[in-house]
């Protein structure tokens, strides 16, 4: 499927370019056969059988997409897109262990270009298995930012806001948020938002979690969360607050339609129906949790009947250690099966709903849907290969068959991040990261 | 990577017609740079840094692996494989629904074609996820057969032996098995070989699983059997039997070192110890048990404290839904950390040992390793590509972030069956699998 461009003759370089006219031919959309129509400004025009004929002499470029399924671009609601670099260097440790004695002295040793490096390999690793939107929290953002700008897709980003009910460093976390949120305004650039960072109730005290809230409220933007990953920090909050997690961030404020709480392993089902009634979104991180070992599934039953909108995340790749929303889908779907023990739990539309539309609707995206007047974030899965033979069920071999590697092509707001697998600029970012993760961990133990 | 003959030239057909000496150099095997000389018979003759200089004469083909890292062939443990005509055609129900109403109406209009066809496609996505060995029980087995020998992989095939307590069924299960050992004899392929495949201990009699026992003995070969999947088998056991159905399969004589017990969810320790004792090989199959909700992850530690060889299957694509050990392997070490609450549990070395050399081991198969005489089953797995940067820990990489796309090249007793991701005859099979699965569901549909 080279792109055609419409007036005759092959290119591949061109279309990484910039944002063209293109219909996609051939693909199928929610199971019927389709084309797709996207405009210069990156919208999605049409989508229907056989529309090529009305629109072919408008498209700049034709993509054949030989049968493939078109998804949305999938959305991923919890990362810290930067811990690529740490990806293997550390596993099956317990979580403190695995914190204390690895993760930590080798972050107190990141640079901002590392971060850079770091996130230009998450990018590369996202757009090359379908995801197009991600919500991320960590340190030195603005060089999160850089990457993401370069690479073209869509971020959420948050600096990671820790207090450790300190008043001098709280002061400093408010600074470093304001000036994030600030320098992302400066970009100008509408696929990359701020939100505010606090990083879970164990971290933050109640006055750095109210300010975190107000200002997320000031400036409308979203609250990124960790909220009940273990029972050890329930049940810690318990006896200092006399009230659980839920309670004290509903308290500082923190419960809101813009709020992404991450994890959610440990809610109550009365918590469940605060999310619901508060319109929080939840973000199910099913892989991260079984690799450190947390014991309990998050309550998709529950959070699902408070209404609540569930949606999905890899987490970061040194507890999963890969950033496949595929994966993720069916990771999600068995653990739920399995955990809560009812094999029709969590479908496998639902799953693809949650890397979707819950997804954007998370991250208050316009995206997450193929539809007209939509942004095109599409996605192009082959049906040319195994795990897509037979096609009873085209959802269905999504979610539990496909991987990130049966995506071909990636669209996101209209423009081409990758087109039968080639990424611009792949072996550099590759190289690039490999280095610093090298440097990285050799500064680490020199110390 | 285009294998180079050594007279010069470039091939790439010719590469997969039959044996040649082969040399593939830059590889890493245990982490250190090798080359790999093979000779013509298909054993592996020398592994080590720079022998290309010693062997460069003598090997009729040059592979450059390009950096990749050489791992032994997986060993899949329990699969049906023909159920991947069934792939996505029922998914989110209740065991005994899924079964009843979906699965064996469909199985009622199996023919030995579909069989055929559904097996090349197993064979297929089992090879381009790097598998080259499989325990397989199903029925039409002549036909497995068939298409085992045309894809060049090694299997142990069993047919489902199922009596039912039935005396006129017994006999026709018995003559069946007789028949598919005979038959596979006469194939005088070393890389296929026959076991008895006494269904379970709830579907099969004592007299059925003793006769089992003996006819394996005489012929020297395996046994395969599912063993304590659900709960309800195991109430149900004890309920007509007094005892649980290890002690009944003991009874039998089937608990020998030629034996392969599947899934193992519900075994207790002192059943854990029985199999260490009595030398059975446990097949952990961690999706299919989180799909189908077991809701108790196969006690990995008990059977290892038993010394017991624990290796990994698949299971059908029915409740899978795909063939890639990869993500199996990633999948047990994450339920059995989830399950058994410690994140220290089944680390990504004994995964990959569960998937090859304990594997080989269970299958009685010269295989399963990297050494100096071993036949050639091997692996090259790619470390150009996201899901291996940065490389700070081959192993951890290859089952926490790899799946079974990263891998680019399998040879199998010495004979290259993928090179660069391209196997011969691919499209044929998958239109031939695609079109009969259809075909099959019209007949079901129809009656």
């Amino acid at each position: 499927m080279v792109p055609e461009k419409n007036e005759g003759g092959y290119v591949m370089d061109e279309i990484f370019q910039k944002n063209y006219s293109l219909l996609i031919t051939n693909v199928k959309v929610n199971g019927n056969p389709a084309d797709i129509f996207i405009d210069e400004t990156g919208v999605i025009r049409d989508i229907g059988e056989n529309i090529r004929k009305v629109h072919k002499g408008k498209a700049e470029f034709i993509i054949d997409a030989d049968g493939a399924i078109a998804l949305p671009g999938l959305v991923n609601t919890h990362t810290h897109s930067a811990m690529t670099l740490l990806r293997g260097y550390a596993d099956d440790m317990f979580l403190h262990d695995w914190l204390s004695q690895k993760i930590w002295p080798l972050e107190a040793k990141l640079t901002g270009d590392d971060v850079y490096w770091g996130t230009k390999l998450a990018c590369l690793e996202m757009i090359k298995s379908g995801t197009t939107a991600f919500n991320d929290m960590y340190f030195f953002m603005e060089d999160t930012a850089r990457a993401v700008n370069e690479m073209g897709i869509r971020a959420v980003l948050s600096h990671g806001f820790i207090d450790l009910a300190n008043p001098d460093k709280r002061e400093l976390e408010c600074k470093a948020t304001e000036k994030l949120v600030n320098h992302i305004r400066s970009l100008n650039n509408p696929k990359i938002r701020s939100a505010v960072g606090p990083h879970a109730p164990y971290t933050v005290s109640k006055e750095g979690l109210s300010w975190c809230a107000e200002c997320a409220a000031e400036h409308k933007i979203g609250i990124h969360i960790h909220v009940s990953e273990t029972e050890k920090e329930v049940n810690d909050c318990l006896s200092q607050h006399g009230k659980g997690p839920v309670a004290v961030l509903d308290e500082c404020g923190i419960l809101t339609p813009r709020t992404v709480a991450a994890h959610c392993c440990w809610l109550d089902e009365a918590e469940c129906q605060l999310f619901g009634k508060r319109g929080v979104s939840a973000s199910h991180n099913p892989v991260s949790n079984m690799k450190l070992a947390t014991h309990r599934a998050m309550p998709y039953h529950w959070l699902k009947a408070a209404n609540t909108n569930i949606s999905l995340g890899t987490d970061g790749c040194s507890s999963n250690n890969n950033l496949d929303m595929f994966e993720e889908m069916k990771t999600a779907s068995l653990i739920q099966k399995f955990f809560w023990n009812d094999p029709t739990l969590l479908t496998a539309p639902e799953a693809l709903h949650m890397a979707t539309l819950a997804g954007a609707r998370a991250l208050g995206l316009p995206t997450g849907i193929l539809a007209v007047g939509s942004p095109a974030d599409i996605v192009l899965v082959t049906t040319r290969s195994s795990e897509n033979v037979p096609m009873h069920n085209p959802i269905s071999n999504i979610v539990y068959s496909c991987n990130g590697a049966s995506v071909e092509t990636v669209l996101c707001d209209g423009k081409v991040l990758m087109l039968e697998r080639e990424v611009q600029g792949e072996q550099e970012i590759l190289t690039g990261a490999g280095k610093v993760a090298f440097d990285l961990v050799n500064r680490a133990n020199q110390s």
